[in-house]
């Protein structure tokens, strides 16, 4: 099942790599630990609702942003996942 | 600012009470106690991206959907917030 916490993570990054920053710069400016950014953007860490606006504005990107490509996102991997269902039944038949 | 929890709480619980469910049942269901869910649908607790896909699954709506309801809201508050700050700039000229 797909994690919330791994689509923010990825959405957050890739704002991050097309802007060519570094982990460090956006760190020190959303005022968190470069470590706690690298995990909230590998999915291994929940960022706090405080913390996600924060990177959200080192990152100057809108939260609704993030959460439009994350629902995009979700929607994708939701249908491949039912296509996977039907697909397992009909092998079954 | 407007925190992703809040605006979460708020989609899970109208999904709730559309459905004319009590925090009970669906806390049972998605096998969580009814404190949190509570604490999770009124914004005072960040819900872990494991349990919010539980109380999605009890509710049978999709994650998807409730980030789409969270990112719509959000624009329309982000766009208020842009008005009043132009309104404030108004005022001030």
């Amino acid at each position: 099942m797909e994690l919330l916490r791994t689509h923010i993570g990825r959405s957050l990054r890739a704002s991050r790599n097309s802007q060519g920053r570094t982990l460090r710069e956006v760190a020190r400016q959303a005022r968190v630990s470069l470590g706690y950014l690298s995990e909230v953007e590998r999915g291994q860490k929940e960022a706090s609702s405080e913390l996600l606006n924060s990177i959200c504005q080192a990152l100057d990107v809108e939260l609704s942003t993030v959460l439009n490509d994350v629902a995009h996102e979700l929607v994708s991997c939701e249908l491949n996942s039912r296509d996977a269902v039907k697909l397992t039944v009909v092998d079954a038949a």
